[in-house]
């Protein structure tokens, strides 16, 4: 063999490695360099690449980089917590530089970074998969509850050589993937399989995968909810697709109208876009309304007859607050409606971030997909291969919240216990904020039925609002700086949810513990009532 | 306010949810609407839109979806891997029905897949750090050594709120950035910084994340050793770029020359293409060379003098088996040279997977960056923070296996113990196979100085060739298939990597256990006497 080979030679292997010419490839071994090289060739791309090298400009700079990054917004962890970061730092170095002691993070639905505690059972079982050897050890009986020792030696036997520090197979450890799939039966009352389950570092993942599936250019939709988790919107933009709004109705309590995705639909395909899917947050986020069955259906109904992919984010499905509401899952009201996986291609996204449970740090989650073709499934699955696995203590905690104690177990009582302090506390928390802020001039704020959020809307003064223009950002924006300044409470501007123009509103999390709540009220109040007095009109 | 806003208002909305509008949105509160709405209208796109829906056809089909997606590809979880577990299930039904009875997979560096034991002072402070309980009892100790306990409270205590369960910071715990920072700075000599490390789950979310940082399109560039590890190949192709190849010199033990690199870079700049980057697996993958330090100055000045960032995959840099190489770092080689975070973009990834702890299930990993503006490193941040952050248990390891256990310390003996009984026998594993393939007709096979594979070359009869040419798959291929369906031994083909066109290889880890290499390496002397017995032309 020569040293290197000719350059005909390898610019034909650097095409099949841009093309899938190696799957299948012609086993000449000298195959014909291609005449034109797949690189695009052209006089204003050749002069910049020239211009970089020459000029000595920075490698990197805002004007290099992939415009999509540049574009896309998250505003959950946008400027106001930046923000409110400085302000802890100097917190730190000079407690009494501030008006208040300590930044309340309500920003983000993390409940353990306020003081929830983690659910002992599920924290047991991973502690043991962290290290079986303590499994054969008599000594453990002392440290652990009997019925986690024994789970966590069903989860090792399901993993291939009880190899917890392997890679598992890209959609996650089979049987791990069964068990999930078999709560997904018990809640629904329909047939899941693992088959369909994909287990993903928490639902961020997951969400990415079937945008990059399903957007090719800006001539792809995707009809999203108007506010939204600001994920969708940072996903579409990252991928190059096109937002469709739909408007969530805030006077029918952030209803959800089919006649409306109608409209939405119909104007997009007029302007030439292809609409590939309707995400559906549900319980809503930031909104927190919970659908109801008969919505569910004719959403259900409006995807099949228009050939979209249902994309239902489910991961607040264990966080409902209101005793006249249920959740249903969109796969449970397809399949009641006698949909079959030929029908209606549809994607469920779950977390163990949320329900009660909030094991934010743990990345685990799955999607459920059904009512996709063969080939389609396997380039998804090529897709999740690439990055070999998501981390097998994050899929062990997702079994686990899919089929956690039952009836009899010796840990059942306390877990039941644990869960239900946990959500009937959220509920609690739900409710005394809400009626906080509507009992305020200027906000009105729809209940939250479930998720772990709250949207009042600011019915701001124009003074306010001249202020704010004054001050070069939005009225909302402005009115949740003025508010962490002043009290240390991080909200997120809706502007970074979406809303219909000239309305304002905010995020705020429902998660501060139980007894801080009322401080928290009289310090917003406090707040809120001498910004009113200042600006009112 | 009425039930909907105007259409025009909505309009206006999902214009500024596309841009970065809302960033510093004009607080206005009616804004106009855009005159010419930001979708893009085409007659063309106008009638796929319609067809779609009128036609009836499945919302999603491979001539739908994301032609990106289609077009990558990832050899070492692909075709021959598929037919692997197929037999392997063939097997579980009927052991007699196959000449083998275990499948071996060899595809793929996933040691505890096949028996390496995790290190057990990890195991132990991961365990406790999942359930923070245990660190107040008395009993604990007789289970876990109290240098474990010990560390475990100084983790606990890094994270704020003691919370193993919140989302960290999108980059990572402080506190255990700093602690890799340190363990960086011992490594190399020099300053290293918590700040500049972006903790991710392994180390493939961090090179996408580069490369959708660096691509724009097709004109933007990505230099690529050949052979490569298909991540790179897989990523360029999912966000649309040019991968341009440089390739390794076989014959001087798959040496990087920079004068290859340099030729490359100009053919690919005369083309339009603009070169960003520059890929360097050191250790090699698939081809296990590590590169002398007077190489890698070399390399550091040719990316410094054309204005390319150096993306070093350092993921291999604890597994060195010979005694005349040492791994060096691309930053401490820089800095070496002189050269500051002024001088030059520089990403070094890690990975928890690889080394000697091999905790490949856990997904834990980072990238320090160090020469981007700061304009830059917040663009950076924001995709980052746009997931979240990482498995705060996979960051946890990441610290352990950047800081493990110091003399002195109670576990260090133990720890040493496991430590060095893996690499030396790993080292062991690599001399053996590399013999046995060498003492093969028309096999050839350079040294595994380090990483975890070895990537012998086939010098394939005509006849050989000419079989695979009639069962439709490449030389390469079609020996990989002939010998796992002859011995269970699942390797992967050299295509799958990228080589000079003509010649062919395949990669095959050196991980099975040191107990079965003989067996292992009969079966495959055995295989490959009667192929070339079948094929000698």
């Amino acid at each position: 063999m020569r040293r290197f080979a000719a350059d005909r030679a390898r610019r034909a292997v650097a095409a099949s490695l841009r093309g899938a010419a190696s799957r299948s490839a012609a086993p000449s071994p000298h195959p014909p360099a291609p005449r034109h090289p797949a690189y695009p060739v052209g006089a204003a791309a050749m002069a910049a690449a020239m211009s970089t090298a020459a000029a000595g400009a920075p490698p990197v700079s805002l004007d290099t980089i992939n415009p999509k990054v540049l574009k896309c917004e998250y505003a959950v962890r946008g400027e106001i917590v930046t923000h409110a970061q400085n302000l802890q730092q100097e917190l730190q170095k000079n407690p009494e530089s501030l008006p208040f002691d300590e930044i309340l993070y309500c920003n983000i639905g993390n409940p353990q970074s306020l003081g929830q505690q983690p659910v002992t059972y599920f924290r047991e079982v991973l502690s043991l998969c962290d290290h079986p050897a303590l499994l054969d050890k008599s000594e453990t009986h002392a440290l652990y509850s009997s019925d986690a020792i024994e789970r966590a030696w069903q989860i090792i036997e399901k993993i291939p050589g009880r190899a917890t520090g392997a890679y598992s197979h890209s959609q996650g450890v089979k049987g791990l993937r069964d068990e999930i799939a078999a709560g997904i039966a018990t809640r629904d009352g329909f047939h899941a399989s693992g088959d369909n389950i994909f287990l993903t570092d928490g639902a961020s993942p997951a969400v990415h995968m079937m945008m990059q599936l399903l957007i090719s250019s800006e001539k792809d939709g995707i009809l999203c909810p108007i506010p939204q988790y600001p994920l969708y919107s940072a996903s579409i933009a990252l991928h190059g697709g096109s937002l469709v709004p739909y408007f969530l109705d805030e006077e029918a309590g952030w209803g959800l109208e089919v006649d409306e995705l109608k409209k939405q639909l119909e104007e997009a395909r007029s302007k030439g876009i292809t609409v590939r899917a309707l995400v559906v947050i549900n319980p809503g986020n930031p909104t927190g309304q919970v659908l109801a069955e008969e919505n569910q259906k004719k959403i259900v109904e409006f995807c099949k007859n228009d050939g979209l992919v249902l994309l239902a984010d489910e991961v607040y499905q264990e966080n409902i607050y209101v005793e006249d509401k249920q959740f249903h899952s969109f796969k449970k009201i397809a399949r009641s409606l006698g949909y079959t996986d030929d029908d209606l291609p549809l994607v469920s996204f779950q977390s163990v971030s949320k329900g009660y449970y909030g094991e934010c740090g743990k990345r685990g989650g799955y999607m459920e997909i059904t009512g996709f073709s063969p080939e389609v499934r396997e380039q998804i699955y090529k897709v999740a291969s690439i990055n070999l696995c998501s981390n097998v203590s994050g899929q062990i905690l997702a079994s686990l919240v899919m089929n956690p104690p039952k009836a009899g177990d010796e840990s059942f009582e306390s877990f039941m216990l644990e869960r239900d302090d946990i959500l009937s506390s959220l509920a609690r928390r739900a409710k005394a904020l809400e009626e906080a802020f509507n009992s305020l001039e200027g906000i009105t704020c729809n209940k939250a039925e479930g998720a772990m959020y709250l949207f009042p809307r600011l019915h701001l003064p124009q003074k306010a609002i001249g202020a704010a223009q004054a001050a070069g950002t939005a009225p909302d924006a402005y009115y949740a700086k003025r508010l962490l300044e002043a009290t240390g409470i991080v909200v997120v501007p809706g502007s970074g949810f979406g809303q219909v123009p000239g309305t304002w509103h905010f995020r705020c999390t429902i998660l501060p513990q139980e007894d801080k709540i009322p401080a928290i009220i009289s310090r917003f109040k406090e707040f809120h009532e001498k910004f009113m007095d200042e600006f009112r009109d």
